[in-house]
Parts: structure tokens; sequence; C-alpha cells
């Protein structure tokens, strides 16, 4: 990629969008309500119109803009550049390539947000000369993208990465996906705090409690757990020992070189990254696990505006 | 690939080789017992010359073929085309390409058995027009090749698709690999017997035994469940379950639009594969597994040559 790429994450309550240069280094970044009245023809126009300002804001022209990336919370038809569901924006069945490419002038290219989230941090964050890595986003569910061989997986459907829903407990809570003892019914920041209020609800010996005035929050369980808290600490491991045994599976299939967990679970720090390093090296196969590295997300939110930039160069950046 | 291939099956007990076109269709083969004494090189010189006899009595001039593909079983460092460790012929660390490259003057690629297997399938058996299909093998043990957006999944250290090691149970029977409850304890023919044989040990009522004058054997579990022999049956469905539960992942985490199934246990037929399908649309989120196909393997012996010889189009064959 020799020029510049502009990325779009449209999320439920937030556009976040930027410039970015050859190597996926911000050069200008901005911030919009995601417009909620309109339809999605209205809403993108709007967007677009953002973009240019975005641009003329950051001094960079348009024609050093070689294309732009798009990534959409929901059912994609990827290769056709079309939205099949947006869940949370009610976006249904909305040709985006065709009203971005007109509104803007420059080839669009769309994506998932968890797979540009993985593509921003394996082409700027974390996971940078990686080319196997699997990037898993702890926060109100557990999202996962893949990255093999320098490209996106993406699967026949679009739905590779659904590593939230991979069962790892017979007789589990119930998932929002209709099914029992999901991953994220449990390591998710949704997960963690049902595990913590069940607990008090049971009466544990725990310096944690949860009222309408004082309300429980996942901070506080991983903070609880590294004072020691063994009621905290109970939970905690729980999460980690779920997520080290899909991470595991995940080191059998795929083979990645790196795990990069990102979202809101993840600020914990060593107190979620240390059990996990003990959990997922205790769990894998040693000849498989040798040398494999788990590290935070440095991106934070941008990594989707960065990854879907990155998306306009067809999978050559990490290559 | 406007020419033809040669492709080179290494076995523990038999080398499989043969010339394909660019369709993947077989021109010829030839079998040939792996030389055992010698060591690796002397070896690996007269797979060379079998080769060569091969094309002779094959009427094809040695000018029209592209490259040499090798499927080898174990421990390999692909890029390099280097042997790491053959367990079952005692190479190590040999420079398979470089010793096999003079010896044919051809350029050679190399790769495991179980990824081989998949490209042939996927090339001209039971894949022929699927991008993302994962080919799972059921013998001695479990082995898995992966083929996402048309190219194998190898892994940062070429250890994707291990999946016989993915664990299914708690507490399960001890697996080679030092690990309790891996898929291949259920699954595979030595899971099977092992099953059936402590149902028998412990005097349950079916009409199977095992003694040294009339040894069990996989055709005869699944013959006694196929005339609904009790303890067959729940023999037979434990491995379907375990294997189902394993494919609900590999469908979460890689979106394959279709799984093949070979190996001397897919042979039992409509036994295994009727009560398989319906296990996994039970275990696996409906819009993933919808339109999901589960179809035997069409290759059987030769699908591991003639992937061997796809090798040689570098990946552009199911592009």
């Amino acid at each position: 990629m020799n020029k510049h790429a502009l990325g779009i994450d449209i999320g439920g309550t937030q556009v976040k969008m930027g410039i970015v240069d050859a190597r996926g280094q911000l050069l200008g970044r901005i911030e919009h309500p995601t417009p909620q009245k309109e339809g999605a023809e209205a809403a993108l126009l709007e967007i677009a119109s953002v973009a240019k300002q975005l641009a003329t804001e950051a001094n960079i022209p348009w024609k050093d803009i070689a294309g732009v990336g798009v990534g959409l919370p929901g059912f994609l038809d990827i290769p056709q550049g079309h939205i099949v569901q947006l869940p949370n924006l009610s976006w249904n069945d909305v040709p985006i390539r065709k009203i971005l490419e007109k509104a803007l002038a420059l080839p669009v290219t769309i994506d998932n947000d968890a797979n540009v989230a993985a593509l921003g941090e394996a082409w700027s964050g974390a996971g940078v000369g990686v080319k196997d890595l699997i990037c898993i986003t702890l926060g109100t569910g557990v999202g996962g993208g893949i990255i093999a061989n320098g490209g996106l997986v993406h699967g026949s459907t679009g739905m590779a990465g659904e590593i939230g829903h991979i069962p790892v407990k017979q007789d589990g809570a119930l998932c929002g996906c209709g099914r029992h003892g999901c991953l994220e019914t449990i390591a998710s920041a949704t997960g963690v705090m049902r595990l913590m209020q069940e607990a008090i609800a049971r009466g544990e010996q725990t310096i944690l409690h949860h009222d309408e005035s004082d309300p429980l929050t996942t901070e506080k369980i991983f903070s609880a757990a590294k004072d020691k808290d063994p009621v905290a600490q109970e939970v905690v491991q729980q999460a980690v020992d779920a997520l080290a045994y899909v991470m595991s599976i995940l080191s059998l299939t795929f083979n990645p070189a790196l795990f990069v967990i990102g979202g809101g679970v993840s600020k914990a720090g060593s107190t979620l990254f240390e059990p996990l390093e003990a959990a997922y090296h205790r769990r894998t196969l040693s000849y498989v696990a040798k040398g494999v590295l788990i590290r935070p997300a440095l991106l934070g939110n941008d990594a989707g505006l960065i990854g879907a930039a990155g998306l306009t160069a067809k999978g050559e950046i990490l290559r």
C-alpha cells in the first residue's frame, strides 16, 4: 500500500474513523455519534460527509487516499459489500459498498468488527510482524478475529471466529445464542459479573457486594481478586480456565504464534494475564504451546478503525 | 498449473506415488515398500529412481512434469523443505527438498500427510469446488487437514489441524500424547476398539467378543451396531458424539462449508454418517451449521499422493 487509507468503524453508538498511512499509523481521527434516526442510506451519507471533513481537517488531499475500509457489527456478505443485518442499528439489506463508493469516489471494502480489530492489532498493534494470530475481545460478549498466514479467516459464510460460543461447561448458564455453557457466559464481562453475583447471592464470604447504590463492576471483581478475596479469585479463575481451554483448542487447530487479548476485561492486567498464561500452558500440548505469546491488545478503541483502513490493502499488509 | 505434477506420499510401510494432470486426475501410479534399511538419503534416492521409472512406464516425458510434492508423516519445517523428525521411520533432520531437487531436477514442495490428504480431496475428491473445508481422518489416530479460503492452514509452526488432541472428556483415557480424554482416544479405530473391549470386559450383553482366535475389529463393531447390538450402538454413539462436538467447535472457529471424513472408520458408511449428521446439527449453532455438508472421502489411499502433487501449484489450484 503506497497511499493512505480511510478506516471507518461503525458501532452501535459511535462511528470512529481515521486516516492511516501505509504502515498503519494514524494521521488523523474523528468520532461522530452513529446516525440513528434516518434510514441506513441517509446515515451512510452523513458518515461520508464526516469522512471528507476529517480529510480536510487533517490536511490530507482526497487523491492521496487509496481506499476505504469499513468495520461493522453484524451479519455481512463481505464479497458483495452488502450488509445482511446489523441488529443493534436495525440496518437490514443495505448495499453499503455501492452507497459509499458513490459518495466517496473510492473503492470500499467491508468486514465485521472482530475481524477489523484483529487486523488492526496485527498491522500496527500487539501483533506486528506475526502472520498467525488470534485476537480475542473480552467485552459484553467474547469475540474472535483470526489471522492465518497473514490473512483474515472468514470461513464459508463469514462466521469464522465465533469463539464466544464454543461450549466450555456442560449444563452451564443460558447464553444469548440460546445454548448453554458457551465461553461468553463465563469469560465475558457479563459472565464474570454473573458468576460474582451468584456467589454473593449464595452468601459466600467476600468483600464485594451488589446493590443499586453501589453496583458491582468487573473492575471491582478483578481488584478484589488482586487483593486475594477468595470468592473473587475463584470467579477470575473460572473465567481464566474457560478461556485457557478455548485457547488450547485454538492452538491445536490454528496453531497461532500469538494471542492478543482485548476488550474491557483485558484491562485487569496481570490479575488476568498471569493466571491465564499458567492455565494455558498447563492445558495445552507442550509442543504446540511452546513459544506461544499471550499479550494485551495495544490499540484500544482504535484497533477497529486502523484494521478497517488495512482492509483496503486486500490482504497484502501482513504478507 | 499447466503441466503435470508428481506426488509422493511417504508412509511408514509404503511409498505411493503418482503423476497427475492439471485437474488433479491420475495419469499413472505406483507403490513401493518404504526403504527401511539405509539412511534417509539413500532411501530418498531409491524413491527418486522409482519416480523416474513411473514416468517412463506411464509414457510421460520428464520435461512435462512441472514439480514434485511430497507428503510426510511427522514434524517438518515446511518453508525450508526440511524433515525435523519422522518418528515411524527414524528420519531426523533430513534436507529432503535439497536431496530430491538434486536427484529429480525439479522443484520440490513438502507438507504433512493430513494436509496433503485434505488438499487431494479438495482438488479432485469429495471437496471439488469448495474453498473452506476440513478433512478428518479416522484411522489409528485422528488427523485433520484444514483448507481456508482455498489454502492449507499450517499455523505458525506447522501444527495446525492437530484436532485428534482436542480434549473431549474430562478424566478420559490416556492418549499417546500424554494427556487424557483427547478426541482420538474415543473416535479413532483404536478408540472405538478400546471402548468395546472395556464394555466386553465389564460383562455387558453384546453379540461381540474378543479373543486371540477371533479378534475384535472396528468393522465388526459397526456391523453389530447396524444390527442394533445395544452395546455396539452405545460405543458408536460415544465416538459420534465426541466427533460431533469437535466438528461443532471447528464450525465456530473455521466455519467450513464441508467436512470430509476419511480413514478406516469412515468405511462404516451410514452407520457412522447418519448419527454423525444428527449429532452435529444438534450440537452446532444453527446459523453456523446451516448448509454444512458431511461427506465421506472419495480418493481413499490416493488422496495423499494427489494432494502432494497439488502442492506444486503453490496454493493456486483451489482459488
